[in-house]
């Protein structure tokens, strides 16, 4: 460890602007380079910049310098009370220290994960001698920068309120971006692809409320003209609000907008030091599959807090779930509005003959499960209360331990066990959260006496406590709280309606997945999901962790479900692309989404789904750009076999792969799940081919991918 | 039953004002009598009238009519959704039913309670054809009448938002009002007494923040000037947040004010119909003693929930606490402020030397309450998170299961256990009270694995879900859930820093009291209470229900304690009257607050607090007048044993008692605790003189009070 003492901190603040401007603070590694320093105003700024230092410049000869990543941008946090480190502070010192180490993660798309960066930890000061103290700590990695603010124990800071935090995230140009509007409860927008200076968010339709029109989401994915793929979140989200980030059409410059609380004071977080922030992150790279393989957020987050992990077991599962959004089903009992979940006799209600969590049914859904060596069957709508759970801002809405009187929990359970299946559990809470959190305790032992070991949760509408966010401080607190109850009871969890993922199943395993995004739900009851969503969803939101997207649509046209109620509604993409995506798509949790008569009629094209893995020993991008195509290949975790996806937006695409990643000398077998002759997302989505072939690592696949499709290739070693 | 379809309401909108104007709706109870009327404005209004009606006066030639004790006052509320019932409405029927019986509690002041009223309910319904409909309730008692708003199950309403209730309460004169300031957070102010055309809550330093200067709390005990007792609260207050009221200074007129909730939109109540509102409440009397005998407000409560109350009993106990309050120890363990809850080693900290709940000092508690009777110990500070437990704002603060080091909770049981005696458990929550929600399951395992059965909760500071009240509806529902959970695990309940209560002791027998006012305590911290805040008491907080006041001071004088820090801090009171409370005060729950050393120096007065009993079968309200004086003679439950407490304000009183309460014929040994000569609160707290006398019911007994003194006297049966 280098250990710095800066003479400009020693000299005091009215010499510091002047000898900082001579002397920044550095960091790097590789192409990426940090500054640091303070302004003219004393208020510190970071830059970051990436390509070859001025040294290797030279000796290269080289003409052109480093690009610029980030201009000088403000770093700083204003307090409630008024004494925050938002105005002139002092550099009192600084550190660097390098970290080469590497761990194993618990599941992922890789054995191992090199943690791999140079850290400056910078010293800052109120300009008074006994004023409050606080640290940036930036680490600087071969792709990108993470840096976040440190409150260490003292006596003048030890319980504060962040008003607000001024972190920008200055670009150099007019970057096109991905983005998604800036509404603090919801991220299931479809994604815009536009220019900086065409940020506005107005015409887009509010999925809860939209903010600001120049108030976008991260992960926010940009593009440089001059080629630079440049990622900007958070890692390690705990006990604060989510980062958004409002957009200034003119400068380019980015700055960070924390979610509110519900006082109505602009209060953002309640803090007690030493504390510390989540960790900014900047990813960047000169080609967009470096972004994609990029393990900074994940390196970002702590280890583990779950010591023993054999529990925790990555699985695909089918579930009584599609039924619903296809209007087969209902999640509800009874065709009553207006219950109460006190004092409601469910026995005598009257079953609208449509329910879908009935025991036949779901017999029906473990029988298929067993048949095809799917460990998971998720139940929704197996309680009390979906007679009129949502919309209402009601708080008693749900117990979480009532079943509905055609749902047999007991036999359920033996049946299950009998066929070496497991139940997931549900737990939709109408984001009635105080009304979950008194509930987890009892419903978490009555999973545990089911033999439930998994949970979906859901937080559908607008938060009690009344005036919270989704994406705020409070409820962030519960999501962390909540993967680690589930942990204390021996439970995964996918949380369904939550803030977006920051690299958090790193530390909590048994947070398997989140949905947090647009899921493939919304082709159901929406406009739908336009082609091009998939490769950019990779790029964005699944930059902070695992998405529980339900995959595995075959019945592609909804209307031959229910055409009174389903109209023209469809799936947007094709069948093989649907395929495809349990590759493309990481997540340890990966639903086969639809149900079991849609299979029974394709079981050579589900053949796939009952093979392919989810968790990897290794993951390779072998293209991939936002919004266009992507082709991701991994290596199934203890074996020697391969699966590779392939998906295009609502272009056709011909992808030669060359398999070079395929231990040399050894043959295969590829089976090869690609789009049929004429398939179209949108004309002719079902049409597939099944083809098999021998190859080796000196083979080059050739694959045609129709408009909206894709292609699935199982790699097998040939014995 | 009879049924009154209203010729009004069939004619139609148009001619209601008209016809309505010639015949109101009427009820009447023995002098009380009630109008119910559309206004011109077509909104309903209702007044209240005492005294004999119109009949009786011609029939006795009387010349005074009723005297008006609620002028015309206008009923209804406003909804979020502006589809309220605030506008004109259309009278659409109306009937009454008669009610005469009684009901026995399973604690209380007296044996049995007689339920008597005349009903009249007025259906109400928006002016179009298919607006949403609401009826009014109201019952009228010989003492006075409650009405709510009930909303029927309908179509066109089921889920709602109450923005503001326009319940009025138009007074006719300018009345002395005994009131404390709207604080929508704390009730633990002293009253002040002044005309209504003076209320101005200004000067008044707030407790945590009061709002509009003309805004007062119920219960608001009034007088007027033609001698009139009236007494303005509710009943049954349940899912809906507590009624403040705004005094107009000119008009006398108080119109009731919702506690807002935190959204900042100004809702104040989230409702499902069927529902109705609290009952709203006056109690009249032309003598103060029938105010306090009122049971008004316990009919207007639903009967027990509890249906096996055998485990629930009513009891004095004795505590480590107020030896906290006199500065001579500590609730914390450690003197270390910034304390984390998670994380922190508690063995590692260092013991303060003076921490209250070390196994030592509660044994010697236990020793004190066995020796004496005493069934239970209440044990502040025993549990971690004491170091900086307050005004933080922090919601991890308690987590309720995790004693001190010096804290031995299994030693303790075992003690307690072998010595006869219960641990009382504390729950402070700091008002973090997602915390304790998410808690309160293990936290009341805990209690039941160490043989605890009684809980003191305490909401100190602001509510977190921040921005809510602890006034408001979401607060209120958590204490009436706690109070279920309590009754669900067997545990009684004493709630300290809740809303004011609402005879909701009767439907849970187990929630045995409240504090909700100002406690003894504050005179060991504060300017104290006035002499007189035990007269105004029993008028004001106390028509709700019992309160925790913790009487039984014995040490007046707390520089005696700790002169470094007490600095002439006293209680307001003479010894006798300490135990005059333990009758005026009415609790099934009564403390003895003082330090087992203090009562060790006063064995003899400490005779009465042992002797003196919790639960009542019959009491009489000698004599009273607010801010004055209170004498009261309660019978033991179940035993021919009479206890009596007077008490005076800041002036010396003779009372004359009549002792015809006694059973004719029998003698009894009257054990007579008086101040003694020369005792005056303030000069000569301490003297008392304890003498007997044989007495029979033709006896008068010439009780001697100090300047804010007392006298207690205890009557049991010669053999």
């Amino acid at each position: 460890m280098k250990r710095i003492l800066l003479a400009v901190g020693l000299l005091g603040a009215g010499h510091c602007a002047h000898a900082q401007a001579a002397s920044p603070l550095t960091a790097r590694l590789d192409k990426v380079s940090l500054r640091v320093a303070l302004g003219p105003d004393r208020r510190p700024t970071y830059s970051v910049f990436y390509g070859p230092n001025e040294v290797s410049l030279r000796q290269e000869g080289m003409v052109k310098g480093p690009k610029e990543v980030i201009k000088p941008s403000r770093l700083g946090l204003s307090f409630a009370d008024g004494n925050g480190f938002d105005g002139p502070l002092v550099m009192v010192g600084s550190e660097t220290k390098d970290v080469d180490e590497t761990w194993q993660p618990v599941w992922g798309e890789v054995k191992s994960i090199r943690n791999h960066y140079q850290q400056l930890t910078v010293h800052l000061r109120q300009p008074a001698a006994d004023g409050r103290k606080m640290d940036v700590v930036f680490r600087v990695f071969a792709d990108g920068v993470g840096f976040r603010y440190e409150f260490p124990r003292q006596t003048r800071l030890q319980y504060f309120t962040v008003q607000d935090e001024h972190t920008e995230f200055n670009l150099p140009a007019n970057h096109k971006a991905f983005w998604i509007p800036g509404d603090y409860d919801s991220n299931e927008y479809t994604y815009t692809t536009s220019r900086l200076s065409e940020v506005n968010t107005t015409p887009i339709e509010p999925i809860q409320q939209k903010a600001d029109p120049k108030r976008v989401q991260t992960p926010l994915m940009l593009k440089s003209d001059d080629g630079l793929y440049v990622n900007i979140h958070e890692a390690a989200l705990v006990n604060y609000p989510a980062m958004f980030l409002n957009v200034n059409t003119q400068t380019f410059g980015l700055s960070s907008q924390l979610v509110p609380d519900a006082t109505g004071t602009g209060a953002k977080a309640y803090l007690q030091a030493p504390e510390h922030t989540p960790w900014r992150t900047i990813v960047v790279a000169d080609n967009a599959p470096a972004v994609l393989a990029s393990k900074l957020i994940l390196n970002l987050n702590e280890p583990s807090k779950v010591a023993e992990t054999s529990w925790i077991k990555p699985q695909k599962f089918v579930g009584v779930w599609w039924e619903m959004h296809v209007n087969r089903a209902s999640w509800n009992y009874a065709d009553t509005s207006n219950i109460k979940l006190a004092g409601t006799n469910w026995n005598a209600l009257k079953n609208n003959g449509h329910h879908g969590a009935n025991t036949a049914n779901v017999k029906r859904y473990i029988d298929f499960a067993a048949a095809h060596h799917i460990p998971g069957v998720l139940v929704e709508g197996w309680n009390v209360g979906w007679e009129d759970w949502a919309n209402n801002w009601k708080e008693e809405v749900f117990d979480f331990v009532t079943p509905y009187p055609d749902f047999d929990v007991d036999e359920l359970q033996r049946y299950a066990a009998g066929k070496g299946v497991k139940l997931i559990m549900h737990h939709e809470t109408s984001s009635s959260v105080t009304n979950y959190e008194r509930r987890q305790d009892a419903a978490y032992r009555f999973m545990q006496q089911h033999g439930y070991d998994a949970v979906k949760t859901g937080y559908v509408g607008r938060i009690i406590p009344r005036g919270e966010h989704h994406d705020g401080q409070w409820m962030v607190n519960h999501y962390v709280r909540t993967a680690q109850r589930t942990a204390d009871s021996r439970i995964m969890v996918d949380m369904h309606e939550s803030v977006r993922p920051t690299g958090l199943h790193r530390t909590y395993p048994n947070w398997l997945a989140n949905e947090a995004a647009r899921g493939n739900e919304f082709n159901a009851w929406s406009s739908g999901n336009p082609p091009e969503h998939e490769t950019i969803l990779p790029f964005t939101r699944l930059m902070g962790g695992p998405m529980d997207y339900t995959p595995g649509i075959f019945q592609i046209k909804l209307d031959d479900w229910n055409p009174a109620r389903n109209q023209c509604k469809q799936v947007h993409t094709t069948l093989a692309k649907q395929l495809a995506l349990y590759v493309t798509m990481y997540s340890p949790l990966q639903m086969a989404a639809d149900l079991p008569e849609a299979y029974n009629q394709h079981l050579d094209a589900f053949q796939f789904i009952e093979d392919v893995p989810v968790d990897w020993d290794d993951t390779r991008i072998l293209a991939a750009e936002p919004g266009d195509y992507l082709t991701t290949v991994r290596k199934a975790k203890g074996k020697d076999e391969w699966y590779l996806g392939a998906i295009t937006d609502e272009n056709a695409r011909q992808q030669a792969v060359k398999l070079d990643f395929l231990t040399p000398g050894q043959r295969y077998e590829a089976i090869i799940y690609a789009d049929g002759k004429g398939a179209d997302w949108q004309k002719n989505p079902m049409a597939y081919r099944i083809t098999k072939q021998t190859v080796t690592s000196k083979s080059v696949l050739k694959l045609q991918l129709a408009p909206g499709g894709g292609a699935a290739v199982s790699f097998k070693p040939v014995k």
